[in-house]
């Protein structure tokens, strides 16, 4: 991609609102823009991160044999009169009346829905377990919505859900789910902790959410001594539940007597075994040659807009953001110093299109901006790998390549490049 | 996938509510699920379709140079008083107070949006044209909402925007993307008919629909004689304007006296270059080497989540649905009639994986229902190519191949399955 077709709209300074780091960064790197309060626009910049997140959780949860639907955002305000939710989920729904008067809403989630949608459906026992997963915009109507995409009122959120025939199974779903989330935050390079969680609004008797440790984060967690040593994927059901893990809430509800650390910390993932709570309700049967029952349910939720935020928030400097090549909208930032000598140019649009055609996510800086724009630039948007063309290749036939995390230069001949990019290819994609 | 693990509800019956054909076979076939009036569920089949949809147009979009973002549902009415369309939209939007008492709509477009974002950072004609896309739910309140998705309150459309520095760059963007357009429909395997449109409420004075030829269509188009033989795709701008091809109102309008032929036929896209009427309310100046100037802007919509219901409107028969390969759930049903015979059971798993591995998409029918269930299903469903083991495997070492289209049966014997399927891999992939 050549900057000059990629609108990414740098700013140098933002509002005096704008408090943490993340949102700043987000605002300064042109990814986001907020429309009005807590309602924010993916810019180009941050909808490639959005994207490869997106594409992340789809993989994988495809690969987990869990059907993608759709939901729509808008829902009837009957399937939340059956679960009682309408009136108790409190201010937070954004209600809504349609031209006939009917009440609608927009869904802050969407465990009616897929109980109305598994009632009508799954008859027999024969069919279970059954999971689906969408990926759809939420509103929750926060009385004070901040931190830009952190705390949105509009966001995106992948959730799941899952039909199983008793507790036992639908356990090992709970179970496999959260080794699923793991993989995927594995595979996303952001070291999440799973902790305990009560099960609040939801319902329920088990919880967990999925945490990053971060000094600004707007939670906190307690955790054992050994526990930030574990292969959290490796857990037995058993030793799941057994993880001295908790959010702040749980914590304090079951009183410890052994005292844990506590870290500061950002929420991006939240899983929820509620067992009959909905299907009760909607008073929904399944045939079973032992006769009638009420399915298993499970639901789990991916804060996907949060992402992005979470992670700059746990990973910048002073310069700007610093993305691992898993989330980065970009691989490489190709840097050329000298746009109108030919030379330059020549090399760059050349080795521009050997870096694509090795299968590298590449941003060129063609623009006829000064150095100093271009490397701010490239710092603040957080590339990890920067490749700079300029005086040095006039001169020796070098190019300079700076990895953004390291902030280290290395000078390259430029007849070593093929034999550096296959290196760096290996690790790269 | 193995039909046991994708969830297919496929019904007999439907309410009598259901008019229309596409209607019929998307509930029949679970490919949607109404959750109330105009609002409904994508179930993992629909879902199939529809993001082979979105990746499609995905694809053609970013080959043209338009950068994808992703603006939110939900708008202030703040910007919508600016074009003032806040009043004059009509029923139809649907507004919303939120806990603070602020008004806000969901989106039904998004000119006044990408007007705002547009204002705020394009500052020099330097940086233009600029072109963006996104793919967001839109909402319209319909008074009567009907056929399914085809006339749904919430819907999914992809539309785009451009920005020029005059008419004429103008033109050149309307011409690019009304050539991209046609290169989405082709490579969807969508034949449709580019109409010009009188601009309606969008404003503007050039306008083209893209219209599929359906008998059962609400809409009329109107078009010369050699008209279905052109190459549109071919056609110069100027070409364009004299194409003797329009909608109803265009042709009612104009008082032409030529007589033209008339088509039933649906609207799937709509594109509109409507100048500098939201850039002059919105009081958007660009600096040129000339003073400043209003951007000339345009806007290009494709009804994403209607492609489906028009399509099979257009293709079906009295067993259901028929797809082409370019916009199938799957494109190979493989159809296993002895579930409980050792050496049939082993021949289709054999026989999935190797499909799979040469990167067919693939649904096994493994469930143990009769023969006349998994037929009926997989044409109900409209899987392009059939594959069906059973007697003839064991008596004489054969398998059927069935074209749902032509419903032409071939019997091949298992040792011309690999040439037979590197054949057929040339067509399909």
């Amino acid at each position: 991609m050549k900057f000059s077709n990629f609108f990414i709209p740098t700013l140098k300074d933002v509002s005096s609102d704008v408090k943490m780091k993340s949102h700043e960064l987000m605002i300064k790197s042109g990814m986001i823009r907020q429309e009005t309060s807590g309602i924010y626009s993916w810019l180009p910049l941050g909808y490639r991160v959005l994207k490869k997140i997106i594409n992340k959780i789809e993989k994988i949860h495809d690969e987990g044999g869990v059907n993608q639907i759709l939901m729509p955002t808008i829902q009837s305000s009957d399937i939340w009169k059956i679960s009682d939710r309408y009136e108790t989920y409190g201010k937070e729904m954004l209600r809504i009346t349609d031209r006939n008067k009917k009440e609608l809403l927009y869904g802050p989630t969407n465990e009616e829905m897929i109980t109305a949608i598994g009632r009508q459906y799954i008859k027999s026992y024969k069919t279970l377990p059954r999971k689906f997963y969408h990926i759809q915009s939420k509103f929750r109507d926060e009385i004070r919505p901040r931190f830009g995409v952190m705390r949105a009122r509009e966001f995106l959120m992948k959730d799941a859900y899952s039909f199983d025939i008793d507790e036992k199974n639908a356990e090992i779903t709970y179970h496999d789910f959260y080794k699923l989330y793991l993989k995927i935050f594995e595979e996303l390079n952001i070291p999440v902790i799973p902790v305990r969680a009560p099960s609040g609004e939801i319902g329920g008797n088990l919880s967990h959410e999925f945490h990053l440790i971060v000094e600004s984060g707007e939670s906190e967690i307690f955790i054992g001594e050994d526990v930030l040593k574990k292969k959290f994927n490796e857990l037995s059901y058993k030793e799941v539940l057994d993880l001295k893990s908790f959010t702040d809430d749980y914590y304090k509800q079951t009183n410890f007597t052994e005292k844990l650390k506590s870290y500061k910390s950002i929420e991006i993932a939240h899983i929820f075994l509620f067992g009959t709570k909905y299907s009760s309700s909607f008073k929904f049967d399944v045939d079973s040659d032992k006769g009638k029952f009420k399915p298993f349910m499970g639901s789990y939720g991916i804060g996907v807009s949060r992402i992005p935020a979470a992670f700059i928030e746990y990973s910048n400097d002073k310069n700007g953001i610093i993305w691992p090549h898993s989330i980065a909208p970009f691989s490489i930032q190709l840097i050329n110093l000298l746009t109108d000598d030919n030379q330059c140019l020549d090399f760059c649009d050349k080795l521009y299109i050997e870096l694509i055609r090795n299968g590298f996510d590449v941003i060129y800086d063609d623009r006829t901006e000064r150095p100093g724009i271009k490397f701010s630039d490239a710092d603040l948007i957080g590339t990890p790998i920067q490749i700079i063309i300029g005086n040095s290749l006039k001169k020796n036939n070098e190019i300079s390549i700076i990895k953004r995390k390291e902030k280290v230069e290395q000078k390259i001949n430029i007849n070593e490049i093929n034999n550096y990019l296959s290196n760096m290819l290996r690790k790269v994609i």
